[in-house]
C-alpha cells in the first residue's frame, strides 16, 4: 500500500517535472527565436532615452510602458498614481584641477543625485582623502573652506561585483554629509565604477536636516586616478560650477499590467524591474534590462497561453533611483487592498548573461528555490542560494513578514562598468545575454506559480 | 584505531583542501589587481594584429611571445620549428547581387580561409538553398554554371552557442564540394555567426583533390538574410571577384616556455591556446584572450614563487585555424622524446567570464574534476563535466590514448558575435572577465599539478 502511494507520488512528481522541462523549453524557443525583449529596449533606450523622476522621459516612459502592456494584450493593465522626488541637473556641470603653477585641466565629473548646486563657480584647495573613513577621522582644522576629494577605488579583488559596490556606498551616499561635517565647502568622489576609463558615475546621496548642504560630484575614474597622483606630489586646487537642483515632488506612476489567476485571483505574484533611470547614457542595463525581461516575461507566458493559477502582476516601478516610492506606494497599496501577496521578483542588476536567481525567504523556500535547479540545469544557470530581493520589491517585506522576495542573477562581471554612466547605452546589451534573461524570468514565474 | 586512521586522512584532506583554497586567493588577487593579461592582449592585438599562419604577423607574434615569455623569466623559453600552410587573402574581395532589373547591391563578405580565387570578374546565376543538405539531394541540372548560395542560419535556439557552431561546420567546410559536385561555379554561405550584423565571417574549408576547385565566401547575416528574401521573390545573379590564393607551405614555430618540475621534471603538464588567428579583426577572443590566459596562468604561478612538482609548459601553439600543424607537430616531438604526459589543457572559447572546465577523461580524472567544484566555488565557476580539451591539445590523444584533456569553458553567449570576423578586436574582451579566466586556469593547473 504505502509503496504504490510512493511510486503514485513518484510518478506524479516525475510527470510534473517533465511537463515544466517541456513548457520551459517552449519559453527558451520563443523568446531567443521570436523573442521581443531586444527590440523593446531598444525603444526604450532610443525612443524614450534616459528617464530619471519627474522629467519629461520619465512621464514618456510610462506612456511608452502602458502601450507596450496593452499591445501585448495583457488581461489589466493601469497605472498607479505615485509622488517622486524631482531633482535636474541643469545646464552647467564643469570642474577644473587647478595645479600649483596655475595650469588648469578639465576633468569629467557627474553631479551626485540630489546634489545641490554652487551658485556660480566655487573655487576649493583640495584635501585628499583614501577612504571615507580615513575622512570621518582627519581633524577638522585641516579641512575647513576646502574641497574633499575621496579617491576610493572600488575592491577590484571581490569576485562579485555588487560586493565591491556594496563597499563603496557609503562613500557615494554619505561622502557630502561626512565632509560638511568637517566644515568642507563641496566633495568630490571617485566614480563607484569598475573599470580604469573616462565615464564618470552618479547615484544618489543624501544631506541631513542639521548638517550643512555642499554640493557633491563624481569624477571618472581615470580623472581620479590623476588626481590622486598629483595630490601626493603638489597642492592644488579645483574650480566646480553645477546649477543642479531640487524641485518640489512631481506626481508620477508605477504602471502595471496582470494576467488574471485562474483559480486564486486574490492571490499575487508580483514581478517587475524599474522605469526610471539616472539622467546619464541611456539606463540600458540599470533598468531597461530589468524593463525589457520583465515586459517580455509576462508576453512569453501569455503567447504560450499558459493560464496562471495565481494573478502575475508585472510592475514597472518608478523611482527606483532616488527615493523607491514607487516600491514603497505599491506595498501599501497591496496591503490595504487586503490582496494575499505569495512571492516577489525582481530583475536589477542588468542584461547579462543568467546565472541563476536568489532569495531572501526562509527554508522551506530555500527548498523550494533548490528544487527548480535541475529544471534549470539545460539552460545553464547554477546559482540557487540565499540573496536579496531587489530595492523595488523590499518594501512588501514590511506589510508581508516572511513573503519570499526573489532575485534575479546574472552574470556580475561588467554591470559597474555601466552602471549610472554615460556608456549605460543600448549597445551595451547583448541581444541573446538579454533574451536568456527574460526567458529565464518567464520560467522562474511559471514555477512560482505552479509550486507555491 | 580505524576512527584515528580516517580521522588523520580527513584532516589531511582538509588541510591540502584549506591549502589550495589560499593559494587560489592569491592567484586571483594577484590576476585582479596586478595582472598582465589585459595589456598582454592589448599588445597582441594592437601592436600585432590580425595574424593568419605564414604572414608577416605571424611572424611578429612569435617573436612577441617568446620575448614576453622571456619577460616573465620562465625556466625555460624556445621555439619549435613546425611547417605550416600559408594562404593570402590578397588585394581585392568584393561581391554584388545584380537584380532582376539590373540593380548592383555591394555585400559585405570574406572569402573562406584556404579558398581559390576567382581569376577575374565571375558572374553567375544564383540558386538558393536554405541549408548545406538541401544542397546535396538537389538536382544538378538546377545547378550546372550557377552561383549556389547556402542561406543556413545558426540555430538561436541551442543554449550553448557551441553547439549551434558545430550545427554549421560542414556548411562552411564543404559547401565548395559540395556545391562543385553539382556543378556550380561559386559557393556562397551565409557567415556562420550569431548575430544579425554587417559583419562577415570568415573560417577554414577544404577542397577534394577529386573534386573542381570553386571559390567560396561568406556573406555578412544581414545581406544573407536580405538577399535570401530576395531570391524567393525573384532571380538575381551575383558578381564576385577575390584574387585570395594559396602559396608554398612556410616555416613557423610554436612558443614555449616552462617552469620545471622539482620532482618529476619529465612528467607533463601542457596548457596553452593558438596564437594564430584569422586575417581579419585582431584575433582578440579568437584565440588572443588564450594565449593572454595562458601567458598569464605561468606568470602568475612564477610570480608567487610556485615551485610545481612536475614540469609545466605553456604552448602558444602555430597554427590551429588552418592546419593543426602547430598540435600536430607538438603532440609526435612529446611522444619522440618519451616525456611522460600527465595531461593538457586549452584555452580557446573566448575572454569571456568563466563558467568551468570540461575533460574528455575518464571517470578517475572526471571524478578529480568534479572534486576541484567546491574549491572553484567561491569564484563562480560550477560547470565541471565531461567535454571536449582543444583542437591543439587533440593531438596528443593520438599518441597518449588515455590522456585526460581539459578545456576552459567561459560564457559562450557572445563568442559568435565576433569569431573569425572583423569585430574581433581588443575592445570586445572586458577587462575583468579576461583577468578571472586567467586566474581559473592558473588555478587549475596548479590543482592538477598538486593531485594529478
Amino acid at each position: 500500500m504505502k509503496l504504490t502511494i510512493l511510486f503514485v507520488i513518484s510518478a506524479f512528481v516525475i510527470n510534473a517535472q517533465k511537463y515544466d522541462s517541456t513548457f520551459i523549453k517552449s519559453i527558451y524557443n520563443e523568446a531567443l527565436s521570436k523573442g521581443d525583449s531586444y527590440q523593446s529596449l531598444r525603444s526604450l533606450c532610443k525612443d524614450i532615452g534616459a528617464r530619471l523622476s519627474g522629467s519629461a522621459e520619465a512621464a514618456m516612459a510610462i506612456e511608452w510602458g502602458k502601450k507596450k502592456m496593452e499591445s501585448y494584450q495583457f488581461d489589466a493593465v493601469y497605472l498607479q498614481e505615485i509622488k517622486v522626488p524631482h531633482w535636474e541637473r541643469g545646464t552647467k556641470e564643469s570642474g577644473w584641477i587647478r595645479t600649483q603653477k596655475g595650469k588648469l585641466i578639465k576633468v569629467n565629473l557627474l553631479a551626485l543625485g540630489g546634489s545641490i548646486g554652487t551658485n556660480g563657480l566655487l573655487e576649493g584647495e583640495l584635501v585628499l582623502f583614501n577612504h571615507v573613513d580615513d575622512l570621518k577621522k582627519a581633524k577638522k582644522s585641516s579641512i575647513e573652506g576646502k574641497i574633499v576629494f575621496i579617491n576610493q577605488a572600488m575592491n577590484e579583488k571581490e569576485i562579485n561585483t555588487f560586493k565591491a559596490y556594496g563597499g563603496c556606498y557609503t562613500l557615494r551616499g554619505n561622502g557630502a554629509v561626512e565632509g560638511a561635517k568637517m566644515g568642507a565647502k563641496a566633495v568630490l568622489i571617485r566614480s563607484v565604477g569598475m573599470p580604469l576609463d573616462k565615464h564618470p558615475h552618479t547615484g544618489s546621496m543624501h544631506y541631513e536636516d542639521s548638517i550643512q548642504k555642499i554640493p557633491a560630484a563624481a569624477l571618472s575614474t581615470e580623472d581620479a586616478e590623476f588626481l590622486g597622483q598629483l595630490l601626493k606630489n603638489e597642492k592644488a586646487s579645483f574650480v566646480l560650477e553645477m546649477d543642479c537642483r531640487s524641485y518640489e515632488d512631481a506626481t508620477s506612476y508605477n504602471v502595471i499590467g496582470e494576467l488574471k489567476g485562474s483559480t486564486f485571483p486574490n492571490e499575487i505574484i508580483t514581478f517587475g524591474g524599474h522605469l526610471d533611470s539616472w539622467d546619464t547614457g541611456e539606463g540600458a542595463h540599470d533598468d531597461g534590462a530589468g524593463i525589457a525581461h520583465c515586459l517580455e516575461a509576462l508576453r512569453l507566458l501569455k503567447v504560450l497561453n499558459y493560464r496562471p493559477t495565481h494573478t502575475l502582476r508585472l510592475v514597472l516601478f518608478m523611482n527606483e533611483e532616488n527615493g523607491n516610492k514607487g516600491g514603497k506606494t505599491y506595498a501599501k497599496w497591496v496591503k490595504e487592498k487586503g490582496e494575499k501577496h505569495l512571492a516577489a521578483l525582481e530583475s536589477d542588476r542588468g542584461g547579462f548573461s543568467p546565472r541563476g536567481f536568489q532569495c531572501d525567504g526562509n527554508e522551506k523556500f530555500q527548498t523550494l528555490l533548490k528544487s527548480f535547479a535541475p529544471t534549470f540545469a539545460p539552460y545553464e544557470l547554477s546559482e540557487f542560494g540565499k540573496g536579496y530581493g531587489g530595492v523595488d520589491i523590499s518594501p512588501l517585506k514590511d506589510e508581508f513578514p516572511g513573503i519570499p522576495l526573489f532575485g534575479f542573477v546574472p552574470d556580475s562581471q561588467r554591470y559597474f562598468d555601466f552602471h549610472h554612466a554615460p556608456s549605460d547605452v543600448f549597445e551595451s546589451v547583448n541581444k541573446r545575454e538579454l533574451e536568456l534573461g527574460a526567458a529565464a524570468i518567464a520560467s522562474m514565474i511559471y514555477l512560482l506559480d505552479r509550486h507555491l
